[in-house]
């Protein structure tokens, strides 16, 4: 039994909770917020290999002490949070490794999954790794920089978590528990499981967007052709605004799914355009048919923006 | 000189313009509205095959009267507005050629030009088609039915007006006051290069849209990925719920330049993909960083919603 008065109930909350925040972009920065203001971590210690950056971080006190490497800001931390491009876990999990305390918590906010557990099994201990709790927010990320951070950025938006056979089932709880506290929602899944979902509905169409801003800006007339692109070309070419490394990253990360979605996509438009060509109005209308009912069932799950 | 007092300075306007309206559906009858406000017509005759829509335009206030045909809708009319799917501008032009009143103004609001035209110079008499002022309001359009008419619709929209060789100027000038009035912006071209521009910047990312849900839809875990799908799917899949018989329409009046375009799409997407395949991110950054430079280019033209 407690003796401590008004600290009893607060638990093992009481504790002041150090995040070491690794990488201080727009994601990893305005998760950082997020978590500071709904009580989750009380002091923010950050790294980043854009000195620039961070010191945006500290000056904006998204972070409350910016660290002179990755292995300097995890050495007094309670919970490490890996907020890098996917393609750059690996190697922050390696200079990270040997200087993680023990029993600290591990997470990431990174969109492809196999490919960060693979890179944390092959950095991490296996004492370290029971600690892991792979995550992925479903939050938007087309613009980018600590500057568009936002605390408010992960309300209502899901949080899948991935975590792996043999994981600490009361790290898993906490990581939870912090997300819950910002108001996301959460989901378990396996990581193939994730990574294949979300080669067909982020980086698949995020390929697509990319793709015909570079078919456009490949003609002639392209230029005066996007001065009368309506609401509908914005909003579908949206995401083809979002940082190319990162995306470059997650394509290689989540190379064998996305490839697999890219040819079955492929595909459709092959026959679309078969259908096109001879003038099959039948068929074209009933795929967009097909369409724009699963697109109407899209208005009653989840939630806009 | 007119000696009829305060009347003389109002000129052409001070006579009620009568409105024919052919196709009640949202964007017919937001023009209905707009122009209404805009105070350029003050009578309007409205006529659709579907005598429901036809019905609650008149409840609405949309139209004043409800014509029992095409025909006995353009007979006292000032000017005709054609609102009806491009598939069905044919059909339409046919009934009304025989009783348009001479001199009577008429346009249309089709997202394909030259297949309109090409309608117009099969049914229209020459002395009719000098007064055919073609045009393309750029104006959102995933929702539809005239419950979803909108008067102020246009404000800072483009009206891309077609005149062809031989037309009366001063129809054009007419139809372009209409839509200044409106709050729109005009641009006048050609058929050709309208139907080209919007191809690529509208009916090809309407396939790709459609394309990618029926991709999803497909397979055995879309309907949970769905489930998933964050703000840049909802974004990029928007058009897929615009009405499927309409596009299926502009697919077919415009099948040639959409056709090029899609090859042409097709192509960047096999490129993508062997790069994808090959791991290739230097190639894949590069095509991704062209495109986003691009996207980031529009937000400094146009309008955003």
């Amino acid at each position: 039994m407690q003796v401590q008065g008004d600290q009893s109930s607060a638990g093992a909350t009481a504790k002041p909770m150090r995040l070491a925040l690794l990488g201080v972009g727009m994601m990893g920065g305005s998760a950082a917020q997020a978590w500071r203001a709904a009580g989750q971590v009380s002091q923010v210690v950050g790294f980043d290999v854009d000195g620039a950056a961070l010191q945006t971080a500290l000056a904006g006190g998204v972070i409350d002490e910016a660290a002179p490497s990755a292995a300097q800001a995890v050495a007094a931390a309670d919970v490490v949070l890996l907020a890098v491009p996917v393609g750059a876990m690996a190697e922050v999990l390696a200079h990270i490794a040997p200087t993680l305390p023990a029993q600290v918590l591990i997470t990431d906010l990174g969109s492809t999954k196999a490919s960060v557990i693979a890179a944390a099994r092959e950095h991490l201990s296996a004492q370290q790794l029971v600690h892991f709790v792979p995550a992925h927010p479903i939050a938007g990320a087309e613009r980018s920089g600590v500057a568009a951070a936002d605390a408010a950025l992960f309300a209502q938006r899901w949080v899948i978590l991935t975590p792996q056979p043999g994981v600490d089932a009361q790290a898993v709880l906490r990581i939870e528990q912090i997300w819950r506290a910002c108001g996301a929602r959460i989901e378990r899944m396996s990581a193939d499981e994730h990574d294949q979902m979300f080669a067909a509905v982020s980086h698949l169409p995020h390929l697509l967007a990319y793709a015909l801003m570079a078919c456009i800006g490949e003609q002639a007339q392209g230029q005066r052709a996007l001065q009368f692109a309506g609401a509908g070309f914005r909003d579908f070419t949206r995401i083809a605004a979002s940082s190319p490394p990162m995306w470059r990253d997650i394509a290689l990360a989540n190379q064998a799914a996305l490839s697999a979605q890219l040819a079955r996509y492929r595909e459709i438009l092959a026959r679309m355009q078969a259908q096109l060509d001879a003038g099959n109005g039948v068929q074209l209308h009933a795929l967009f048919e097909q369409a724009s009912q699963l697109r109407g069932q899209l208005a009653g799950v989840g939630h806009e923006r």
